[in-house]
């Protein structure tokens, strides 16, 4: 008990020592855990019956329906205030907060028809980009890329209300489950399809066309940050252009990169300047080098 | 009050109109949190005492595993009568799907023997492969790649019987916890090792042979899928002889692409032809740009 | 049932046909459950009031300090005994093991204000980093790296006392939830960050300095690993100095190869060599291949 009292007394001093990374006294911050449910809720709503446990039939889908948004409606706006209390927006009022979380979750869930009709997009995408996929079913049951680009369309609808901390808790949510880290700043357009989601990261500024085809390991990143956070704000990711796709592990930085419409990218590639229109890039293959492991010379400088 | 009946009016609205992503009044799909609890436990079959909280002595095993399996075999049976309900195989008549779910049930558990001693040779490889590996026991016990590779060699066995969603919730598990997603189509040798895991696909068509090392972000994907749909069944993805090793971010696409054997692929290398049998291949290092920051010259797009 | 004897008859004879995956009679091995629950409380009591469901108040933080410190220290011992009778470093006698796990336990956990202090670093860089970041609330509560450089310098502790499993089991549960695996035997210095984390690797004896940035996909990796076990303990992973920024996509390997203080790594680079302190490292933009689609002359071999 004595070995507890000494490392408790050790820890006091080291959080009133090393502050910043404790949160004591502070705001109530939105909580992971109630985030975390909230977004599988909204999942059920969105794609009613396939993440339900049970068949749902027509004749119940109605008092179902009610039903969940019932019990959702008040915890999404619970959190909503703490978001605002911890980072209030210009020009709201304290006493305002808790008028606006109510007025934001309202509108927020109202928004949930028009996210259906874009995610069915991409859900169709996903079929057409995909010959393994057997079935609409297999891809919204199975496929990572449908839980990711969902939770990012409803996490770019509190971003653009400025709700703090929410939407990365989302996003971050559906990274830890994919592996794919689609920033809720992004603008995406419809007939978005990325194939297996691992390691790709679209950046918060970055802006995505229409019928755009990712695969895994495609970064749409800064080119610098380290202007830090004197870059908040600033235009830092690509914009890509309608009809592009993007091949495995192809990088590709900058604010100002526009790849234009109608491009494939290579695997692997590297880009930091705009590509035109119409354009394919790959790196030259003259530049690989094939060597036999029969042939002593072989200067390479790496066991085999 | 209101509010929600208006909000579930406009869902209901939006789940008639934007059809194909609801699973209304259809027919009962393979439950994805059942057929995860099914996995865990064929785990626990496979590698018995590893994944038990508590120590099994061998006195007691037979009667644990006798009881694990009664309590599996049930639940397995009703899954994949369900996947077979939902795309029931050619030739299959609607009153033969229960038993035909009986028969697939029994031969698929009556493999994991089979099973198990590939999965030996792949822990064997591991060990052989990866010197920060202090025993057989850890990498079991903490290794990704073992769950990833265990899952693939399951869910193989039923997508080679043509049950429906079943492998792919399986191997998407797997892809979630361990971030590398091998399609439960390919066909892959002994002694298989894929170090760190994240990001590796392999795809559905691609078959590798024996004694094969991948790192981690390795693609063997197809060239292209502009043919989308048309493309089902088609050999899309590359054929990777014995003894190949990959190095991290290699991307090798196309369905007659093929590594010949002994060969080795240096890191983030982008392959779309074969490669001889006993090959080296890296980027040439005189490609690389190496500048010095301190020279004023240095004409370089980014900023450091 | 019938049918359930003869597949555990069968199994059973698997059991010990294929040996060296099973854990029967064996000693106990630390759970993987335990240690999970065990980092979860770690990381609260390293970031107080983050991890918490509600807000604690400074009045109470010493009560809820020791509560945890009281139900975790039993628990940590039990598992790192385990460890030691599972592999028992050379010297220490198998009566003094009980004795030794509680004195190990007590110094890790002596070590957790000591922590504390660099991981504010890590915050402070990971803020300066990322533009994107609003707070250094939003990155404690939302950034996989936080979650998984925590748990590297935690798990680096009991890999410095030779605790056999534990260290793994941690960075795996790490590995798994953030997509980076940072090998619990690397050296980190301060004010590190990696944005993004997925696919990045860090071998068991790379060597890293202060104010390192890496981004999503990077490895310091082993050159080669054919020697397989006899490579154990030898250096086999790259060393970074201070100051040095590596973007996405770069895989540099080999024990032997240094990066220089204050250079910069371009994105996808492949390297194997040291480089002069203050480098910039790029592939040859004019190496890549930009062809137009319209151009009929396109010889490249894949479909757009």
């Amino acid at each position: 008990m004595e070995t507890v009292t000494k490392l408790t007394n050790d820890l006091i001093a080291s959080y009133a020592k090393a502050g910043g990374i404790n949160h004591l006294d502070g705001k109530n911050l939105p909580s992971k855990r109630v985030v975390t449910a909230l977004t599988c809720d909204l999942l059920r709503l969105l794609f009613p019956g396939f993440f339900d446990e049970k068949l749902i039939h027509s004749s119940e889908i109605k008092v179902e329906t009610a039903a969940l948004l019932d019990s959702l409606i008040g915890t999404l706006e619970d959190e909503i205030r703490k978001a605002l209390e911890y980072q209030t927006p210009a020009g709201l009022a304290k006493k305002d907060i808790t008028h606006e979380a109510h007025k934001l979750t309202v509108e927020f869930l109202g928004n949930l028809p028009r996210i259906r009709e874009v995610l069915q997009t991409d859900v169709q995408a996903a079929f057409d980009g995909d010959p393994a996929a057997a079935s609409k079913e297999e891809i919204i049951v199975s496929y990572p890329f449908i839980e990711a680009i969902t939770v990012q369309r409803l996490a770019h609808e509190l971003y653009l209300k400025n709700v703090a901390l929410i939407p990365r808790i989302m996003s971050e949510w559906a990274h830890a489950r994919t592996g794919m880290d689609l920033h809720p700043g992004a603008r995406i357009g419809t007939h978005f399809f990325v194939d297996h989601c691992t390691g790709t990261v679209v950046g918060e500024t970055a802006i995505i066309g229409n019928h755009v085809k990712l695969y895994h390991g495609v970064t749409l990143g800064a080119k610098s940050t380290a202007g830090g956070q004197q870059l908040r704000g600033k235009k830092r990711h690509p914009t890509i252009e309608d009809r592009v796709t993007i091949y495995p592990g192809a990088t590709i930085l900058g604010g100002e990169t526009i790849i234009g419409a109608g491009s494939t990218i290579g695997g692997n590639v590297f880009i930091m300047d705009s590509v035109q229109p119409n354009s394919l890039v790959v790196y030259d293959g003259l530049d690989m080098r094939v060597l036999s492991k029969n042939d002593k010379n072989t200067a390479v400088d790496f066991q085999i």
